[in-house]
């Protein structure tokens, strides 16, 4: 008998009908011999409703009473679930986050686990019950409700299984799992059976839009592995899980892309050191996270450095950069929103010569000029112009294979 | 410097622009010199929309869960009421009822409020914040969530009146107070100042519409005077206070009325001990509730005994004697949903022969015939034709000199 935890996304509880599809497939996983714990998010648009209500009252909204108004959703959604499950028979019973024992530091809006004390569903798997839990909450040291940020539910889903040592997190969204590339981009692109968390981790960071990074991290930090699929067709979908060193490992699994980056480039740096380290703490000071960083060697004593950052902080960026420009003696500051990144992930990479030659004759052949650079072991990442992006995958996605036949 | 508890019900926080009408009396409540503790209602039809969704989702409602759903509601317009405080620059933070320390027993949809722990707010108050408390809801002694059942949020300020010792619990409606009638059936009805506990209570019992009984019985075992006035005109309303000794009382404060009740007859019954006991505890185990009761003494050794219940209990009532008929002996049972009651309440009533003739001569002057009747001290009230209801209210409201000039 296995404990498996199933989160189910906003569109997946979305309507009554919805909830009641998920319930069944509930009961399913549970006449199939397995425990079941279950994570809901809010129903599909109620947080935008919420969010809508909020400006409509009030300029202002105090983090904490927004954790206040936003954490309502979940407690809809769990009770509507259980609803639905006793219709069918099955007993269970719904726990905020605070009742999960989700403990958080105090950071509202955005706050981190700090401790997992879920005594209460422990109790309720013991009693027979399927406990379902309210995603993206919890509760904070100082005793007030929290949430957890963006793609809360699955961090709540994924610190739940590995506190209870289950056997698998079933992440249910509206797609049927991990693509080799977005398939609104490539018509060919395939759905990936299998990937590596180190996988994963790329995809997600470069673009892949199922997954957040951060709870595919918190996944593999615990060894819980992943199955992210489909709450629509219900059919299998991708399993992320730690690489298997006995298989032979597809050279690259996936081509991502993202445009909602821009760049800025601080040019005519004296070429010195602390230069770089004076201007990312600056950054750093301001809540700006910078992505790729790229600094050129220079042949006359000064250097261009240029970074990426999200388009939402262009603008702080760009103030920061002209505050520190007298102190470190840049030249000038000048900012790119026309740019976007395509990305090549594979954990076969590493032991592939060629990749990243594939991949800059590729891009050349089709005459889209690289800007910008960056690497890992298992990711090479282009910058190029945002207009050229989708091109560059399919073009990519043809080149290393990955078309469906 | 006064502790002021304001109770805001649906209507006052029915939409964005209610809310920040109420977050102003709020602040003018402060700045007037006074600490103030807010426990808010859901938003107007808020809790409809819920149950509707769970009739979507589900035939089978759990207790616990429809707490858990329900519940949701006053996280809602708590948190948009303290948004809306902050635009106005007054400092708040909203508690939900297990934050407020509100413990319940663990009877759901219904729960009773144990023991009052409201340490967090007694800190906020300290700390010159205006705590804004979530009507309705506790936790039990299971730590699930709870609802206190209709009128909750009423008992909810009144026993955080009563465990913070404010010096008034003012309930905020959209009427503007305590009227001699109903104003809807009597349009000279006057608004009351002051009545007493003892009066309110009897017109809470006997058809007043404003303040539940429960809440009533609560604020005057723990001595919290009441205030019950409009979010609409913010005019002063009626308080509900201690009755004072030196004060004259009115002989009839007010009229009610009520046709929410059907009667029930077992006839023929034996007039021997313990029949009518046997009858009751069939009833009360069976969770019906009844109202008035009324035996005549028999000349032939048999007698009729008539009582009322809620409309909504009559077929449960009607099966329950059926299914006692034979062993007490009884020759019938009938039932009549086509009653109604008047009644007179005035705390000055039991100083004052004549008031049970001039109601009785009123009525039958009329035409208006008296089927039950019922008393205590300080109420006179007689079942009638439902349809003759709204008269008999005119003419008493008229006899008893009630009428506005």
């Amino acid at each position: 008998m296995a404990l498996v935890v199933q989160k189910y996304g906003g569109t997946s509880v979305g309507d009554p009908e919805r909830i009641r599809a998920v319930a069944e497939h509930i009961a399913r996983t549970r006449a199939a011999g397995n425990d079941v714990v279950v994570v809901v998010s809010a129903m599909g648009k109620f947080t935008d409703e919420l969010i809508r209500m909020a400006d409509e009252v009030s300029p202002t909204r105090p983090p904490r009473e927004l954790d206040m108004l936003l954490t309502s959703g979940e407690r809809i959604s769990m009770a509507l679930v259980c609803m639905a499950l006793a219709a069918l028979g099955v007993d269970s019973a719904s726990f905020t986050g605070s009742q999960a024992g989700i403990i958080t530091d105090t950071d509202h809006t955005r706050a981190k686990i700090l401790e997992m004390r879920p005594d209460r569903i422990r109790e309720a798997l013991d009693d027979g019950l399927v406990p379902v839990v309210a995603g993206f909450q919890g509760v904070s040291t100082e005793r007030d409700i929290t949430t957890l940020g963006r793609g809360g539910s699955d961090v709540t889903a994924v610190a739940l299984a590995a506190a209870l040592k289950a056997d698998v997190c079933e992440i249910y969204t509206d797609v049927t799992g991990v693509f080799s590339a977005d398939p609104r981009v490539v018509s060919k692109a395939r759905r990936l059976a299998k990937v590596s968390f180190d996988e994963m981790m790329e995809i997600a960071a470069t673009g892949g839009r199922v997954l957040m990074l951060r709870s595919v991290e918190f996944a593999r930090r615990h060894g819980v592995p992943l199955h992210v699929r489909s709450s629509f067709t219900w059919e299998p979908g991708t399993w992320i899980v730690e690489e298997d060193p006995t298989m032979e490992e597809a050279v690259v699994s996936a081509i991502t892309d993202d445009t909602s980056e821009a760049k800025v480039t601080v040019g005519g740096v004296p070429d010195r050191p602390g230069v770089a380290a004076h201007l990312f703490r600056e950054l750093a000071n301001h809540g700006i996270n910078v992505d790729m960083i790229v600094q050129n060697t220079s042949e006359r004593g000064t250097t261009d450095i240029s970074f990426t950052v999200a388009k939402t902080d262009l603008d702080a960026a760009r103030t920061q950069c002209l505050e520190v420009q007298e102190s470190i003696g840049a030249a000038q500051v000048t900012t790119d929103d026309g740019i976007g990144r395509v990305s090549i992930v594979g954990a076969g990479m590493k032991s592939s010569p060629g990749v990243t030659a594939l991949m800059f004759e590729t891009l050349s052949e089709h005459g889209i000029n690289i800007e910008m650079i960056s690497t890992s072991s298992i990711r090479i990442s282009c910058v190029v112009r945002a207009d050229r992006v989708a091109d560059a995958v399919r073009y990519l996605h043809t080149a290393f294979g990955l078309d469906a036949a």
